[in-house]
Parts: C-alpha cells; sequence; structure tokens
C-alpha cells in the first residue's frame, strides 16, 4: 500500500486530505514567505493516532509538518520538501483544569479563544496572549509571547510540561505536572520553539493566572520616543508590575488616527494595563504617572472603566489593520528584532533613519518591556523590487540588533525565513550543536525540513 | 607528556593540584552518598583556559568533573571514573552589570554572596537563594531554587545566556542578551539543570531585580498540616505577590524552639515575606491574615521592623542546624520531592506516618508555593541498618511523589543519587531522549560521567 492508503486505514479517509485548496493552505502562512503545499494533509485526535501516523511517514519516508493556525510569520509551515502536514485542528479538547494547581492540560489544537471561554468563568486566565489565534500547540512550538509576557512571562515560562510524539513515533511526556522539577535534562523547554523539527506536540500543560480583581489602562504621549522608552524602563525599575506596555511611533498613531477616526497626538506613545485590586492599580497608575510627568509626557490618560479602557487600547489592538490601510492592497512584512531596552531607543531611531532612507512605509509597534519591536513594512506583493528593498532593510535591521547583543526573533521563530542569521547570531558552534540535537532526535530528518537549524536531506 | 604535565604548561604549577586531601575534597559534596576523589584539580581563570584543559582532557580520555562549591547533595561531584575536577574558584570575576537592562553577567565560579554584596549598593537584587552560599555556575548546573522562587522563579526563569565550554572544546555563548528570544533551540534551558553533564559553564548572564522599597515578614501557627496548606493554597489564588512563603512542621518547630530557646507554637507554621512598598506590604500582609484566619489560624506574627523580621525568620533561617542538633552526631539525609500543591497536604501526612512507622527522625520544611519538601532524615553515618531504613523511606517517598504526578527532585538535581528514579518518572522514552541529547553533544563521554542519565562508558 501507499502511504496515502495506510493513512486512511488507520484514519477514517475524511481525514486525510488531499484537495488542492486544503493542501495549498496547509503550506501558506500569514507571511510574505513563498509557501509550499504538502502532498496530504491529516487530521489525528489524539497522540495514538498521531504516533500511529508518524510512524506510517517515518516508514515511507515522507517529511512531517505540523500545522496549528497557520498564522506564523516564517515560512514555517511549508513543506518544502513536500510530504504531509498534520493538522491538529481535531486535536481541540481541553483535557483538566485544576484551580487549585493554576494549570490547565490541553490538546495541541485548542486555540487561545477557546481556552479563554473555558477559562473565564473559572476565574483564572492564561497569559501568553500572541495577537492571533493560534494554537496553544503552534504557541508552544514557536515560543510565542506578546503584550503580557512584560509581567507574566512568554510560553517559555508558562508551560509546565508537553506530550510529544517523537521521529520514531514514541510518545513522550517531556515533565511531571509539580510546579518545579531538576529531574534530568529540560526536554520541555527543548520543544518549546522547536517549530516543529524534533516532533510533534499533543499536549500542553499549562500554567494559568488568577483573573485579577480590577484592570486598568491608560496612554501617555511622548515628546521623543527616548522619552518614551526612558520612561518604560524606569517603570520597570520602580517594580511596578505592568501587566502590559506597549510602544506605537508616530507613524502607527497617524494611521489609527486616520482608520478609526481618532485624534490620538501624533507622538511616541505608550499603553499600559494594570493588574491587581482596585487600590493596587490605582496606585500603580499614579506612580507610572509621575515618572512619564518626570519624562515630558504630553498628555496620560488613565482609566479604570472597562469601556473606557478597551476604547484607550483599541489604538493598539488595531495597529495591524489600520496599519495597513495606510497603503490599501499591500501586505505587512513584520520585522521582529528584539535587544536589551537599553539599546532600545538608539536601534529604534537608527531604524527609522534607515526606513526613511529607504523610501518604505512602516509602522512601529513594539513590546517595549522586552525590547522587542515590530515594523510592519507595508510592502506591494507584485513588486519584486519593492520587496527586496524590505528584505534588505530588515537585514541591516537584523544586523544591527545582533551587533546591539539582541535577536533577530524574538517572538516569531525561525521558519525559513530566518535560518540564515542564526549563525551570525550565535555563533557556528551554536549552530552546530542544534544540529546535532536535530539529528539525534530525529536522524532521518521527519520533521519540517528545512526550518531553523535543519537543512533539507540529500 | 602525559595529561598532568600538559595541564601545568598550560596552566601554572599551582592551578593544577594532585594532594590527596585537595583530590578528596573535590570529589566530596554535603550529601551521604559515596564520594570518589578525581586524579587532578585545575583551577582555570577564564573560558579559553578551560577551553584548553577540556581539549588535553579529550586528548588523553580523561573524564572531566565540573566543581563550583561542592554544596550538591546526591553526588555530584564524585568522580566517579576518575579524571580531572575543573574547580571554578578562580573564575570569579562580576563581569558587567547593567542597571537599565536589570542584567549582570559573572564568571561560573562566582558566589551568591559575592554577587550579593556587589548587587546591593545598586539597588537590585539577585533572586534565587538556594540556602547554602553555592557559585552562580553551580546553581546553573543544577537548577537551583530556593524560598524566593514562589515569586521570582528559579535558575530557569533566570538565567538569560551562558557562555559553555563544549566536550570539543569551543565555546559557545547559548543565547545574546534580549530580554526574550525565539531564534532556535533553547541552549541554555538545556544547560540550566545539565549538572556538568553536556559541558563546562564558564559565564552566566542572570536577571536581577529592582531591590523593594520595604520588606515585612509574618508568621503563622495552624491547627493543622491541611489548614496550612489550604492557606497557601489561597494566598496564591488571591494573587498575593508573597515573596516567600514557607512550611516547617511540628518537629521542626520543636527543633528550632530547643536549639534556640524559642517558645514557638508547636505546630504546622507558615513563614511569609512580603516585597512592595510599604503601603502594598502591609496591605499583602493583612489580606493573608485575613485568609489564614479563616483556616482558623493559632497565631498570625507580622512585623516591619527589620530587626523583628529577622528573628522571625530565624527559626526558618536556622531549621537546618537545628534539625541536627535534635540528635548530635547524626547526618542529615535530605529528600526533595516535589508535587502539584493540590497533592502537598497528603503526600506530606502519608510521608509522616511512614516516617513514623520506620523509627525514624525527621522535622520537614517545604517550599510551599511550589509543592516541595525536605525530610531532613537524622542518620547516624555509622550505622549502616539505619542509612538503609532512610534509603527505603525516601525511595517510598519519591514513588508517592510520582504517583502523584509529581518529581522525585524539585530543586537539588539527579547527580548519580537519583539516576535511578528518571526512569520511573519520565518513562524508558524520555530518558533515552535524554541519552541521546548526551550522545550528540559528549560522544565519547566525557563529562561528569554516570551522573543524570549518562552511563559510565564501558
Ligand atoms: C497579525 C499577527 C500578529 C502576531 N503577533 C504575534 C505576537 O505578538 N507574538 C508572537 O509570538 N507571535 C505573533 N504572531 C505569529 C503567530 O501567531 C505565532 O507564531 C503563533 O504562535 C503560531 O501559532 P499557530 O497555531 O498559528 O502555528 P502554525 O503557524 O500553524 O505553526 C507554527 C510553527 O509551529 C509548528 N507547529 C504548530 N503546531 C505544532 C504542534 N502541535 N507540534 C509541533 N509543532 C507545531 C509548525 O510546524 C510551524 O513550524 C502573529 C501573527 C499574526 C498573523
Ligand atoms: C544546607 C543546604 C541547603 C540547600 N538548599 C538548597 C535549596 O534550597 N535549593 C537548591 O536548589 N539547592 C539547595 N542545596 C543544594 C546546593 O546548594 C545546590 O545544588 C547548588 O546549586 C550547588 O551549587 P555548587 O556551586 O555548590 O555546585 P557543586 O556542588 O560544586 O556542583 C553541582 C553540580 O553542578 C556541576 N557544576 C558545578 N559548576 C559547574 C559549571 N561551572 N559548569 C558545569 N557544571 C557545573 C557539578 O559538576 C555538579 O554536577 C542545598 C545544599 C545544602 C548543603
Amino acid at each position: 500500500m501507499g502511504l496515502k492508503e495506510e493513512l486512511v486505514t488507520a484514519l477514517d479517509a475524511d481525514r486525510v486530505v488531499t484537495g488542492a485548496d486544503e493542501r495549498r493552505r496547509h503550506g501558506t502562512d500569514e507571511g510574505w514567505h513563498s509557501a509550499a503545499a504538502p502532498d496530504i494533509v491529516v487530521l489525528p485526535r489524539d497522540s495514538e493516532e498521531a504516533a500511529a501516523i508518524v510512524k506510517l511517514c517515518a516508514k515511507h519516508g515522507a517529511p512531517i509538518v505540523p500545522f496549528g493556525a497557520g498564522t506564523s510569520l516564517e515560512g514555517h509551515v511549508a513543506a518544502l520538501d513536500g510530504g504531509v502536514s498534520i493538522d491538529t485542528a481535531q486535536m481541540n479538547r481541553i483535557l483538566r483544569l485544576s484551580v487549585e494547581d493554576m494549570d490547565v492540560t490541553v490538546q495541541a489544537g485548542v486555540t487561545r479563544r477557546q481556552l479563554d471561554e473555558r477559562l473565564r468563568p473559572e476565574g483564572v486566565f492564561f497569559s501568553v496572549d500572541p495577537g492571533a489565534d493560534a494554537t496553544i500547540g503552534g504557541m508552544a512550538a514557536t515560543g510565542a509571547s506578546g503584550t503580557t509576557s512584560v509581567r507574566y512571562g512568554t510560553m517559555r515560562e508558562n508551560v509546565i510540561s508537553l506530550t510529544v510524539v517523537t521521529a520514531d513515533g514514541e510518545i513522550v511526556r517531556t515533565r511531571s505536572r509539580a510546579r518545579k522539577s531538576s529531574a534530568g535534562y529540560d526536554l520541555t523547554r527543548l520543544f518549546v520553539g522547536s517549530e516543529g523539527t524534533l516532533g510533534l506536540i499533543t499536549e500542553v500543560t499549562l500554567r494559568v493566572q488568577p483573573t485579577p480583581e480590577a484592570m486598568t489602562a491608560a496612554t501617555a504621549a511622548f515628546p521623543t520616543l527616548d522619552a518614551a522608552v526612558d520612561t518604560a524602563i524606569e517603570v520597570l525599575a520602580h517594580a511596578i508590575p505592568v501587566a502590559r506596555m506597549e510602544l506605537a511611533d508616530e507613524v502607527q498613531i497617524d494611521a489609527v488616527n486616520q482608520h478609526f477616526e481618532l485624534d490620538l497626538d501624533v507622538a511616541p506613545t505608550l499603553f499600559f494595563e494594570f493588574h491587581g485590586n482596585a487600590a493596587e492599580t490605582e496606585a500603580q497608575a499614579a506612580e507610572t504617572q509621575g515618572i512619564a510627568e518626570a519624562h515630558g509626557v504630553l498628555g496620560f490618560k488613565w482609566t479604570a472603566d472597562e469601556a473606557e479602557r478597551r476604547a484607550l487600547w483599541h489604538a493598539r489592538h488595531g495597529a495591524y489593520e489600520a496599519g495597513r490601510a495606510l497603503r490599501p492592497g499591500s501586505q505587512g512584512f513584520t520585522t521582529d528584532a528584539c535587544v536589551p531596552i537599553s539599546a532600545l531607543a538608539e536601534t529604534i531611531k537608527q531604524t527609522k533613519e534607515d526606513l526613511d532612507a529607504s523610501g518604505l512605509i512602516a509602522p512601529i509597534v513594539g513590546h517595549v518591556g522586552d525590547g522587542n519591536f515590530h515594523l510592519a513594512i507595508l510592502v506591494d506583493p507584485d513588486d519584486p523590487e519593492e520587496l527586496q528593498r524590505a528584505v534588505d532593510l530588515n537585514d541591516r535591521l537584523v544586523r544591527r540588533a545582533i551587533a546591539a547583543d539582541g535577536t533577530c526573533t524574538g517572538e516569531h521563530g525561525v521558519g525559513y525565513g530566518k535560518s540564515a542569521f542564526l549563525e551570525l547570531e550565535h555563533g557556528a558552534a551554536a549552530v552546530e550543536m542544534m544540529r546535532a540535537i536535530k539529528t539525534a532526535l530525529d536522524p532521518s530528518g521527519l520533521f519540517n525540513p528545512g526550518k531553523v537549524a535543519s537543512r533539507i536531506q540529500e
């Protein structure tokens, strides 16, 4: 029997898909890199089915590309060497929740929003929010983070344990459910950020957080980028536990003003969210305001009202949409540099000069507390020369970030779009270590060939 | 030339040590496992010297055992197969500090106390405190944690980047200094907790925290263990950011009463520390007191006074010393189980019953917020039958913890003392993955043979 026939025998026929549209969709992400369709798409329901699929693929030498929601940005899900896309959409059960232990176990295909709905009535929440409605498995696989990571951490700090299917088709749990452990190598964190190259994640145990009694929000517009970043640095130095602290530059603010008909000060702006009880959030906001004023803030708006809070943050949440509306028909080419915060203002300034010289348009938003910022370069997808200018701009940005002891990707991951930067960032010996680990765990290069540090097998 | 002669040529003669006492000391830790002396002890001063040593050891096929302060507990530093102990004592420079970025880079041999002294005048502190004055390299290598981990995390959350010397003698930095990164496999976390089996850590970049404006402390004695643990669970559920929350059982309290001539209630007791500004720490304590009262607390003492704070915590900080004084001449046999907090009270209760039946004495202290607790079993080192009873008690405790989805070691690590439990805890396939990683990064088994999941090469 061929691979497809064996897969149909192992699953139902309707969970083995070969239609062109579905294949194309599964090889396409949200970024600008070329897509590559897999030959077959399969939809397992649990770890056992997934293990059976992996064994069949191994037997037939067919590459495997895990697929979550396809919202990644660096060509992560492109089936560069063909093969089988394992879509986790039907692994979508929430398996257990313990409010006492503040943890939850889900199948990999559960989405952030689905989890959110399940947790809300229990008075707990899951903190990592990458904006897109990604799957928990995909978020673990990319080491995702988001606007709340400044307080609650990234996936690395919030994944307790994983169940994975290895290249042998073995089902392995990486760790117990204890809050901490020193029992051997940290397989959990090795799989977090491995982007489907070391195995398939089928279950994830996550930390959850108690829902804060009160949430308040604030915005602060500054005369200069330096003033905004210095304010952020001082907020952290004062141990103010900001739940979110986001930066938008004046181009981004202009875009949201136009798109949503707002009249925000067109200036570098910080968006804050505070979590705690009413007194705590008010005290946090007051202390933050004091710091902002010392840095010459143009206007500091604060609110405890839920509707007003959403309105204040609307400009930040709609940033991507508003940015793209600056140039209808354009596609967003998103950068992801991350630097030590002391180098952030200078790195952004140099990048803006470079951007101006390039003739491209790109609003900037940033997870300022982490030193991570994104340019959404608005490119005409049908203009290869313009795309090349964006590629070059990003290349210089990456080099600038690495020179500042930063990274080419703070949260989006490597895919194949950033493979070429790994050696520049880590050095050849470190990349060789990554390759050695890949070879040790996946000797025949079954999982997501051509991604991260792995090469397509000849 | 023999290995020793080549080492002397590479370093100075006085940093290549072969005296029996020094060799013995370097093969001995603070636990009860049999020691094993290395053949040679060397003291490099930087990564380059360390790399030269590793290359010479590789050339001569001599095993390498990294050595920090030797405070580990599971036979970690025993040179089971002889070879060279690389002592990091002279790699003791603090290389850089950035208060803006809240990070510091140190050589591996810097001790916690040394770092503390350097940081204190800068208004920042390093949060991980394992009690013993360990080296930062040793703490990274064991994945250490301590009383403050409930709020600030373990070494896994606080190591940003490592410089390591690999088995090839290459110097590799695992990661940039950016606050977060998704640029390839997480080599940093792979080395954290690797216990000297994957390479030598020579430099560590750590997160530091702003020193809190105010610190207050409280103690609370409870009628039952359940009441104490339920209070701890509720404190976490209310998102009260306790900086420390430690449990001591009535045997431990009795021991400190006797040893320090105190008159604490002989009952399960929680020790708290709160960090923030004056108003915050007072509010945290008041909320905690309310929760404790709802659980029938016998007495809740709170203080903002520095001297009184130290007095309140004296009983906890002197726990180990007071415990051993219960039985002069005895040695402490320390267990390290860690379970989901919902299983903590039951696990401790069953363990206390088992302890009573065994005829052994063991005070219990615990990092209750993490579900981690230690029995300090007081054994007569010259009584093999008694030692065996302690071994059996620990064996049953480990099985109980694993059955509760916990771990055999919450923080001390595996060494060779807990190797046998890894398969029970993780399953054979997971341990095989660990071995595959070990073989990939250290094919000839140079680094710390016989530890964690590695076998002595035949
Ligand atoms: C508008 C927009 C905003 C974004 N903002 C952020 C942000 O703020 N922060 C951030 O971190 N990211 C952000 N992203 C990127 C993206 O949302 C994240 O990378 C997300 O984690 C991807 O999850 P996914 O389920 O879509 O994974 P996919 O795109 O389906 O897959 C991503 C990678 O993970 C692998 N993978 C997926 N599932 C599994 C599994 N079960 N086991 C093993 N490997 C698997 C795939 O093979 C692939 O390599 C954004 C994307 C968009 C479009
Ligand atoms: C009284 C007492 C209380 C303790 N309490 C705690 C606690 O609360 N929490 C906790 O986590 N631990 C605790 N411990 C255990 C111990 O302090 C920790 O494991 C500590 O991290 C060991 O550090 P060290 O410098 O002494 O390392 P060592 O004992 O010298 O070495 C430990 C291991 O790390 C390796 N190693 C050391 N340095 C390096 C390096 N530079 N590169 C690579 N590998 C290296 C060694 O080969 C060995 O395997 C306690 C110990 C005692 C005696």
